[in-house]
């Protein structure tokens, strides 16, 4: 079904299909991305969980540990089925790597449409002592080049969460004078939003801490708002970069999600967004930076056309570094998907 | 309020009324018929549980073993008032038979509608030894008749649930080549679905298995997939055939609701679901067949004219048997209901 | 089941009833406050928009201007049953008083208790004209006390919206220096705390506005979080002072809701919130205060008994003002009470 493919005995690939509701989708009448990325890691999540207890051995749950950058290729509307498809394509010793395709399908006119792929990293935990990461059960592989390709995914992404460890320590300051927000439009502090959750009983796993796919649906709702309140139009998910999902968040925590706008391409606008954990009952922890990610967004016409997006007007010099960074992250991804282009271009 | 009725201190009717929401209905405004289940068995439940309860006894709670045949008579629309009510009409000694009524309400104009009638089992369990059923107390009959008919009701039940219970093996495989879903349409494997859900605690009654309804709302809903894959307009439900719940399903398992076209007639469309449970974390068990029914769609026009639909092309030999049988259900329900219809006219 | 009462044609009394589940309720298993709200100001509203097209008139909408104070009796859990029920208790030309009553039923032991009573007045919106009231069948009085009562609660209630339209001018302001947040508990700054909700399709009535329960459902979740960051236990809302709805809230809009603590008593707290609608796309108009209310919350213990609750530290000037009117709130209502209580006790 999908290109890594794998040839063992657990690693069946499951499928998973829902009709879009009106809730999914914004006014427009197209689905948010967080709706597909909560759908995606459920997929996943019950294919890890499935393998990682395949054989006897400790019983575990699966939790997330990173989702790797995903585009948005088409937007979906409401009343499509989207078509989750997920197998897993590589085991290290403690972790599973899931492939998921999500196809959106217009079950009136038939036609399909590829919306996403995504990879994601589960470590399976033990159910009995949370703190412990079990061993997987190793897949087996149709040819030997599969096992390599994986291995060096592996090692890659290893590499990449412990750089993004370091950039977590920052904050997002509440604007100052909230009458600002009222007079500066395309400003940072303009757009900036927050939200607070209270992390419920359906929000968790088995092991009582929050989905991945729950945090990411709202880092996207936070985002979209201010995405939509920069460009006051329609506006859709394009991207997201690499999500690492560094700590744990518990059940009955108070989670904190903030957005600001680091930077603007003529039609694309990027929202970093963190997510901050409150473990505010019976708990002496302080609060803690759970998750953080990039977001990126485009403004659609009521015909679905891109439309230019207003310039984000940077003050501190803080925005300003961060406008930079987030050029230069703009300016790589575009020079990956010409050398891809080409490349396909030249196999063909 | 209902015909069979029973006067007896603890089976008061209970009542329900909801507001039916964008979510609750497709694109066309029709609330789904997996919505009108799911507030169904929740009065079924409250009043069954509250009853098995109204004498000192075991603390019990009930659990839904059967609902029978439904009809859904007129559609209802979003914006509409669905008021179900239910009252105990027969209860043997270790089952509560349940009579439910949805009314459809336009509260904009008064106009009132039967929705559907439908008829639910329940078995009082023990709170404290799951497997254990307890006794359920009797209720009183305003009239002896009363009585003998719902025994009568009793006993047919009782045989049917034991049928199906070897019906049960059945298994269905999916799409070996995806390819094929666009190439063939109006094929059993073009139209065939499944979703995957991992059941969450607000799914689950106090004793921690998936309440029915939620269970029915599932298979209603990949149903209603499979008939729009199969004739691209819009369908609602027409009717569910008797329902048997054999297995219990607990709280972290991951249900698979699998659903295939079987029977086409000029203007209705058979579909066959089936629910499989997946205890995966913790618990020796193999997968195994929760439930299993038969779901009957029409085709709408945009004035709520019932539409043609194309036929099923039936491939390989199961799929021609399968397509008799759906045939002889068809052939018998049509049967049944002008002999009900004569009966009424001559009563007339 | 009501002391009012009212014998009309239309205004029968309608009752609904939903079993409690994990998601309605916090970690200790207390129902959230604010899910009762939704569920009483759902039934007050099909109650109140069947009786104002009982008569041949304009289509239209009730739409909720007010709720009175209410208290919270006792605590609802996880499992039982709330049984809602609504009937209306007086008419005006333009507006509709219904009289909630909320009854916790434990379906396993048959015990009942009062939950909490509620008014609340609704104002005919027309379907064509979502700016016209339109007018309100007259219900009919058993006894002509009734209707006098009735009319001194319309005239009373109408003087109090008048006075609240002026308080609504003021602001939340966010936490300046973040830092503060981990080190002063107790302080007004510390717990206060705010979320975001894009309006969608599921939360708003067929004129596309928000239900008034959504937006209470909402106010109680910050007002939780306020309470439990301040007090770092279980928490339960005790009592919601009268809220005045001044303002619809449009389908797409984003809303705030923000809350701080006002007043701490030895076992209580008070907390203001406010909610904020900023209607981002499509439109001109700037964001506005849509609703305020005061809730009150107390802290629980495993046994469910009251918890000494930690002062509340005020700083500013302004929050020392808002203490002594919090107070001022409190002593009026524990006055109130205690002549109430007088009152029965003599006529007994």
């Amino acid at each position: 079904m999908s290109e890594p493919g794998a040839a063992g005995p657990s690693p069946a690939a499951i499928q998973v299909s829902r009709i879009m509701r009106p809730d999914d989708a914004n006014i427009a009448g197209n689905v948010h991305g967080g709706t597909i990325l909560k759908m995606i890691e459920e997929a996943g999540a019950i294919i890890s969980t499935r393998h990682c207890n395949s054989q006897a051995g400790e019983p575990c749950v699966a939790a997330l540990a990173r989702v790797e950058r995903t585009d948005f290729l088409s937007p979906v509307c409401i009343g499509e089925v989207a078509n989750v498809s997920a197998e897993i394509t590589y085991t290290s010793r403690h972790s599973v790597e899931v492939q998921v395709n999500v196809m959106s399908e217009n079950i009136l006119t038939g036609a399909k449409k590829v919306t996403n792929k995504a990879t994601l990293w589960y470590v399976p935990l033990s159910l009995k002592n949370v703190n412990k990461v079990v061993e997987v059960p190793p897949i087996q592989y149709a040819r030997k080049e599969q096992e390599d390709e994986g291995k060096k995914r592996y090692e890659e992404q290893k590499l990449d969460r412990l750089e993004t460890k370091q950039r977590n320590g920052d904050v997002i300051l509440p604007v100052i004078n909230p009458d600002r927000q009222t007079k500066e439009p395309h400003t940072v502090g303009y757009s900036q939003s927050s939200l607070i959750h209270l992390v419920g009983p359906s929000d968790c796993t088995l092991l009582g801490f929050v989905h991945g796919g729950v945090t990411m649906k709202l880092m996207d709702e936070v985002a979209g708002i201010v995405a939509a309140r920069h460009c006051k139009t329609n506006i859709v998910t394009a991207s997201v970069d690499a999500i690492n999902f560094h700590e744990k968040i518990k059940k009955g925590c108070v989670i904190t999600v903030s957005g600001r706008m680091t930077f603007t391409s003529n039609k694309s606008m990027e929202i970093e967004v963190f997510v901050d954990a409150d473990p505010f009952v019976d708990e002496p922890r302080e609060r803690y930076r759970a998750v953080s990610a990039f977001f990126t967004y485009v403004s659609l016409s009521k015909e679905g056309k891109p439309l230019p997006v207003p310039q984000l007007l940077t003050e501190t010099e803080d925005e300003k570094r961060r406008f930079e960074e987030g050029k230069g992250r703009y300016l790589q991804t575009k020079a990956k998907r010409q050398a891809q282009m080409q490349q396909q271009a030249a196999q063909q």
